[in-house]
């Protein structure tokens, strides 16, 4: 089932909220309000009220949101209910740093390709990952990986990402800053990490 | 002068316009639309004009926006005018991809100091930046930097964080995937690399 009617910032939202049910859940909590959620997540308690009601959560007076429940309706819309294998592609610094990365647990990620470019790489274990050949990148359909994280230099950004839509790919997920063009019904999320730290002198007076 | 009634929603959403501008700037425009940008930045038309509208600023009928002149008040909104001081804390594979990273210019940041507790890295220069002993934190405030970059491993990010806010700095950016307690008037800006990951499934297929 797709809730096609979801704006895009609604569920931007919701892996933020994914994450707050998950910290609330680690404390050992099992309720939780719109008004705690709010202070965690710098939402407005109306603004969460109405995301949930989107997709028919609502709150019950007095007593607010059960946890678990609300992290699996979460977790459902957004697709993440059955677990995702992911694709790397740039064994670099960034690359190896996200091999290592233990948070895309929570959302049911699992890295389990790593490709690079460089023979001095390539066949060599990368926190548990053998690194392959960028040539093999045509493997992923074969291996069923619809999904990729792309952290190779800019220059090559665009090529492998040609390359990545060859092998099946349908959704990308790019560290470099430059803008990837790809067919419109391939899903690209670039994160630019300076951005974040761009909202932080703001608050700092 | 600071605007106050800004909600943090649109704080969030300013350095994405931002960026967007960026771009289109690189392209040679001198002009954009609220519907052009919503294209780029996938937020509703009027949304982004209710965000200019914070700040005073609105579109021509017809012209539309002026680019030099939008991003120049953005900037200002988020006091990125002056340009900014960053130390980084934690010089491994990510704090290593961040000093590589170019895209921190954009929006004035300078990188210029880099700390690690590790004596195979104290003295050696990663990218320019020669790093220095993490017991030499204290440095920051004589150096007036007032933001850090947080990319040491989980286990000592609280600890870490706990220096820098002794040593005099009152914004940081967290990588870590622990939440961070500090006092009420340090702001944390946590980045959970998973989480923008984490929408990517609800739109492939």
């Amino acid at each position: 089932m797709r809730y096609r009617k979801i704006p895009d910032e609604t569920v931007r939202r919701l892996p933020v909220y994914l994450r707050a049910l998950h910290i609330l859940g680690k404390q050992g909590k099992t309720g939780t309000s719109s008004t705690e959620l709010a202070d965690m997540v710098a939402v407005n308690s109306w603004q969460i009220r109405k995301d949930f009601s989107y997709f028919g959560a609502f709150g019950k007076p007095g007593s607010g949101y059960e946890i678990d429940s609300l992290r699996k309706k979460i977790a459902k819309i957004l697709r993440l209910d059955k677990g995702h294998r992911v694709a790397l592609v740039g064994v670099g610094n960034l690359g190896s740093a996200l091999l290592a990365y233990t948070g895309f647990e929570t959302y049911g990620f699992d890295i389990v390709a790593a490709y690079d470019c460089d023979p001095k790489k390539v066949g060599k274990k990368v926190y548990n990952i053998t690194v392959k050949d960028i040539a093999n990148l045509k493997d992923l359909k074969k291996d069923t990986i619809d999904m990729a994280i792309l952290a190779v230099p800019e220059s090559a950004a665009q090529h492998i990402a040609d390359k990545l839509v060859r092998a099946g790919v349908k959704g990308i997920l790019n560290f470099s800053p430059r803008h990837i063009q790809v067919p419109k019904r391939i899903k690209v999320i670039t994160i630019d990490i300076a951005m974040d730290l761009a909202r932080l002198p703001y608050y700092i007076s």
